[in-house]
């Protein structure tokens, strides 16, 4: 409540809601209770919110519980925001899945609904690994884009929220953002260069290789070169990469804060 | 639609809607206009129905489609179901989901949501394997009869229907029905002993291992002297798979039909 | 023992041994003396062969086997070529693994091992789908080949056989063949115009981020002007898939065969 | 060496490798190179073994290292150890296998090669959840000990090093150890109880069901009454989660650390 309250006063759109709670052993809570619960505290701040206010509602399949994750997947994000209220969305983190479930289809289901509030994008090859876009599965970020750009439902697509929610523990912080917001940029470019009449008549005739084809095409076409230009054109960096490189910025920081730090006692580094 | 005017003139309760359709590649086929045609055919199939007929609508990740199954998990089948109509009810099979799966949480959401129409019972390892009930991970379907017998919503508790889905192809048929049904018999039994009252208040004390201690005595008591005593108690043999055995049943018909096909041709073994 | 004789009366290189037998249910079959068993067959095959011929073992998790496949992962296909003599090889199936497997860094292993003998390609979203080439995660595809062309063991690298293995349900098959060999010879180019020798020194220094660009560049260059040129070069259709169409060589077999079984008469098609 | 020094002044068996390196993103490390580098290292460690002393190879497929983790599964560890030398063996951590791993299927292969060093014991639902042993799984664990009460090796199972390896961040320390030793005692009084003689003819004649049930027979039975004998005959308490509760021992230790604590000052709580 203290968040939604926060988020008025500053004019924030957007409280998202990351319940990690749930449970470690079988039998240690009661499933059905929590979902109650769940759906109360969500009734409640629902009508806390102000009127340009949305609550997004996360889900996570497990860790940190290990049993039990009160809300585990898109399905009781959903069914929670719904008895919610209107201004309750899903926002799905692309490192939020268990192995094998195809996210697109998932992404493409919530605009169906109208109820995708937005993402948390990361990459991942086991668990919730939250490593840079596209750095283990580009393939996946380019199709998840290629259906919101395929989806005729403009007021679902524009509610779209696009975060990142990555950890960077060996990657420098700023270098791994700057890598995943090009990853992104390029990503995207190459979703949009997809033929979508031409796909949409071949998949009606089943003419299954050529519609393939044709998503493909734009995947392998490389986009480096446009949005460099489009970079420029907005006068920013065609090389956003080599850009941060030469300008010192992350050994600039990385000092002014060494001598911020030295001057104070902190008994946790 | 023939299937449910057949369940009509039968006087059937439940048709069980299994659609294994979806697409084998990326940018094959819409995966949007599917859904929409999925939510088409549920429409017309729901106005069809006879007054005291149901729709199950069962959900599977994969297989046999390779990328995307229409209808993929609980939260698909449920949304569409929804949107059908009331006699529309979701069907679960315990084979049907992606590993990690917490089966009994969605067992709990869908008796909540008063959605849960039914279960294919049967149990794996890996995929869709169609293995005897319990014959890989026991535990898990004793946990899935404690959340049913844990609802209080009796009306909801009273609608599933409970059927076995398995696929025998080296256990004798006969045989792994008989252990199947043993097997449920047994599992069911142990959930039954769960002493419920004493749980919940361990669980709101958060008294964990005590709370998972509760439920554990019940799984680890031998039950089957007492569900042999009552299928006596009922005239039915104490010790099914033995009696079957010496039946000398399953020899019978194996007779009878090798005796029918020898007259008869056939083009497909 | 046949297959032995028979390749050698051909000439063949290569036997390829896929053992799909297991057990279906824990208790079923003692896993242990089966190890036995696949350790005696082996042995036997591998006296049999000639002086040029090698034998290939390939591992599977699951499938047909539901509960244990004999041979279920490289650990133990690897541990049978070796007790069985040097003419033993591995086969990888890249659909032969559990979610989440890392296979270029087994196929790396195999490659220090001096024991991978050769590749059944196809791709997969879930199980063992036989999808083609490259068509769910084309980026791990390339780094397979990457790790083939790192491997400094020129007599490993040259000791691999290629084979494509799928299955093609609703795709024409002569067509997914030539879309899998071209997506193999593009994922191949796109793996050779890795700059090794910078990598190496990036991977030396840590400098974790411009290593994996390094990476990324090679997969982002759009190799499909060279490698048409490559096929010019050689007299090729500069595009397989389109060149298939235009030749109507499709329909012709198709009109042939259906001609000759016109005047066949089956009993299972 | 400087642990295995150590091991050897305290008259320590087993030195424990827990190797956790790896690279969290594909291309930023060597794969091929960080294999040599392991080989080297347990080759000077083994080579600093003392004469009675061992080395245990631990594997995992992911976590702490997000892309590849260098010993990934039993058969990286298993040629790692096979190079390093006769003292080196394999650590099985039940928890590090990829879903859907037959760990039982890897103990045997390990016991049949001589090659088990010991286990780290734990369950998990996920990923490595470290949680108490059986608490998700129980039928796997005593399908574990069934294979090792199978095996006709007595060096290779004399050999077997038992360890638990959890970690309680809800449940109490000393509690859930104590259930996890309750647990291992009756899960393996049930493995004992399996008539393998007759299990084995069982196999042999291909009576799947029968055999199934033979081991299943032995999971079913309540071994509690006997093994609370066994701890009584040896001056145990009968039920020690009861005996731990009333001894008090755990509020008396916690007031004990309390009071040391509130003398010290520390830097991080």
């Amino acid at each position: 409540m203290d968040s939604v309250e926060i988020g008025r006063e500053l004019g924030d759109k957007d409280i998202s809601l990351w319940i990690a709670d749930g449970s470690n052993y079988p039998g240690t809570q009661s499933i059905r209770k929590r979902i109650q619960w769940m759906e109360e505290i969500f009734a409640s701040t629902h009508a806390a919110l102000g009127e340009h206010q949305r609550m997004l509602i996360e889900y996570k399949p497990f860790e940190p519980a290990f049993y039990h994750t009160d809300i585990a997947d898109w399905g009781m994000a959903h069914e929670l925001a719904r008895r919610a209220g209107p201004k309750a969305k899903v926002l799905v983190d692309t490192g939020h899945h268990l192995q094998g479930t195809n996210i697109e289809q998932i992404v493409t289901w919530l605009l169906y609904c109208d109820a995708l509030g937005g993402f948390h994008f990361n990459d991942r090859k086991y668990a919730d690994d939250d490593l840079t876009l596209g750095s283990i599965d580009p393939y996946q970020v380019f199709r998840i884009f290629h259906e919101i750009l395929s989806c005729p439902n403009e007021a679902a697509v524009s509610g779209i929220a696009y975060m990142i929610d990555q950890s960077h523990n060996l990657k420098g912080k700023v270098e791994a953002m700057v890598q995943t917001v090009v990853t992104a940029q390029e990503l995207f470019a190459k979703a949009a260069l997809v033929d979508r009449e031409r796909l949409s008549a071949l998949q009606s005739s089943c003419d299954l290789v050529a519609a393939e084809e044709a998503l493909r095409d734009a995947f392998w076409t490389d986009v480096r070169p446009i949005v460099s230009e489009w970079r420029l054109a907005r006068k920013l960096p065609a090389e956003p990469l080599r850009a941060l490189k030469e300008s010192g910025y992350v050994e600039k920081i990385a000092k002014e804060r060494a001598e911020k730090n030295a001057s104070s006692v902190s008994s946790y580094a």
